[in-house]
């Protein structure tokens, strides 16, 4: 079991939610997402980015255009934050301020360094085809030397960061609990609806559905 | 129809998705999610906050402990990014590097201000738990004096930001169209999973559901 150092600006100043450092704990939020929000700050202005983030080892690998002036912005060494947030639940109190939300987040903190060997950066890529779609990587036509020229890779080591949750019931003031109001929690869940081929799939030819079931 | 203003850090360099800058599609995907992930600096880092953002008028306000270092950072002034994702579909194609993601995202920039005052404090306070669950404002008991004093509640003005979005049907270099591989969208859809009373509530107390169907 790996334990993240605890830093300044990975310890929770408010203790109401759980916040652990355990790296399997994190990487199972990181894994489970399709969305990151990538922080950084450009010509003075914080931006916050969504993107398709993925994992491969203790890596957390983003891609953008090679021109781009997020790549050239994470080149130049820039601090960022990496943001991964999951809505498990809406936690519905009897008293106004007492409503919250289960969820699980993640925040790395970190340099990212760019991803330049082709055989390294193909093998990562690949890696977020499978994330997206388990199987895919090895159906789908690799990419050329010309996709992999006009298309970055960095990697923000997963070295400094915490998970955030909270989950279960409401937490209220009790008196509030006799009042007729219902109290509890509503699940948020999210599934993949029914898949829509395009105008080229011919008769027959059918979406090979991942192994398992995921949430994303 | 309002449009906002287009700025050098709303201006995409990148073309290939649809930007946007009319507000009311903007208050659109802001009303339909309950996640937003704010940018700000502090101490020299960049951090992406998950919060539970919500819109009121020409206003997307957040709440953080009145004591918190969050609170403090955007009482002093600080530039501020915050961006809410709704992510739509996998778009799956027939060549690795065409995969992508149908998406709608919004990301406004500007300084917050915080509500002080106690009547319009109260006034957002209870539009977010009408939000969370509409019709849920005027059954649950409102906030005392002290609840309103533990929690600091900031406006950010709709007033410079943009929206992206992709839509539809994978994109692929027509010598891949042959490929035996399936190219579509799957949808990604957000549901509501079964309500879970806690252990407080009386028997025959129904949860109130809100109007309408909504995503999450």
């Amino acid at each position: 079991m790996t334990i993240l150092p605890q830093t300044p600006r990975t310890t929770a100043k408010r203790k109401s939610d759980r916040v652990e450092y355990d790296f399997d704990a994190i990487c199972a939020v990181l894994d489970q997402s399709l969305v990151t929000h990538l922080g950084f700050v450009q010509d003075g202005s914080p931006f916050v980015l969504p993107t398709n983030a993925w994992r491969v080892g203790d890596g957390l690998y983003f891609h953008f255009a090679t021109n781009g002036r997020f790549a050239q912005t994470l080149r130049g060494g820039a601090e960022i934050c990496a943001t991964v947030s999951l809505l498990d639940g809406l936690v519905l109190a009897r008293s106004a301020m007492h409503h919250s939300v289960n969820y699980r987040s993640v925040m790395l903190f970190g340099v990212a360094s760019e991803v330049t060997e082709a055989a390294e950066k193909n093998r990562v890529l690949m890696a977020l085809v499978d994330k997206v779609w388990p199987g895919r990587a090895a159906i789908v036509r690799p990419p050329d030397a010309k996709e992999l020229a006009v298309t970055a890779v960095f990697r923000l080591p997963i070295a400094e960061g915490s998970l955030k949750a909270r989950s279960g019931q409401p937490v209220e003031r009790h008196d509030d609990l006799a009042l007729p109001v219902w109290g509890g929690v509503v699940p948020v869940v999210t599934v993949l609806g029914q898949a829509q081929a395009d105008e080229y799939v011919p008769s027959g030819l059918e979406l090979i559905q991942p192994d398992g079931r995921r949430t994303i």
